[in-house]
């Protein structure tokens, strides 16, 4: 189930850019949507293609790192909608996407994968309440505690 | 969190054809996409918008039901991926949608949402392996059995 795939680019690389590692899993904030800014992608650390393909106590602990995700970005940002996905099509490692999205973005209310309906003058992560850096640490710092026994 | 608000489509109506209904959600499968005969969609029924509205035992009922269904179209379809995804842009009351994709469908490896890639001769619904009347009954049984406290 952990197994690695060298020909498998999340197991062969970070996937974005880190911001917390768990024993089984990692977080990035994706770097290559900017109209997107707040978008992060939990990756299970094994290679497995489909979220059944995680025991009940694995998806347990998957989900409820995406909730504590989903809570910081919703917290930090107050944001429209929050979206969640795992798809897979291109790379069948399992990822889940988590993304705050706004009534201003370039896309909405289609999903990020849609057609492209405005265009979001001074870029999108110049109307975030914070600067990603910041938001990263709010993230990281849900993630921690949502793992800690007490949480 | 579990009030109903009349304007909401998903507080109003089935949302799709019904296949099971527990007492907390719904699973219905989605009629308005021939494209993707194997799409099936869990509603919570209580208005909530964001999957972090529920609580921890809510959270864990709703993906192992929709665990369920994913198992039943792996097993049922051997489809290419799985995706699963609650955006709730156009209606914000929690629904995942759960989507057998294959590598001949009119999108792969696009998202649902995103460009065509190629037509289905045939229609897709007639290159299941069975019926979408039978698969509904796969689906009900999956649910049935996760349910019930020997599964």
């Amino acid at each position: 189930m952990n197994e690695l795939r060298p020909a498998c680019p999340l197991c062969a690389e970070t996937g974005g850019l880190l911001v917390a590692r768990g024993e089984r899993w990692r977080v990035v904030r994706v770097e290559d949507a900017p109209s997107f800014p707040a978008f992060y992608r939990l990756i299970w650390n094994g290679h497995v293609a489909e979220f059944s393909d995680l025991d009940a106590a694995q998806r347990l602990e998957c989900m409820e790192a995406v909730t504590a995700i989903e809570r910081a970005l919703r917290e930090a940002l107050a944001p429209s909608k929050i979206n969640l996905a795992t798809l897979g099509n291109v790379v069948p490692h399992l990822h889940w996407h988590v993304i705050a999205r706004f009534d201003w973005d370039s896309h909405f209310p289609n999903p990020i994968w849609g057609e492209t309906r405005r265009q979001v003058e001074g870029g999108a992560a110049a109307r975030l309440a914070l600067p990603v850096e910041a938001l990263d640490e709010r993230v990281r710092a849900a993630l921690a505690a949502a793992q800690s026994p007490g949480a």
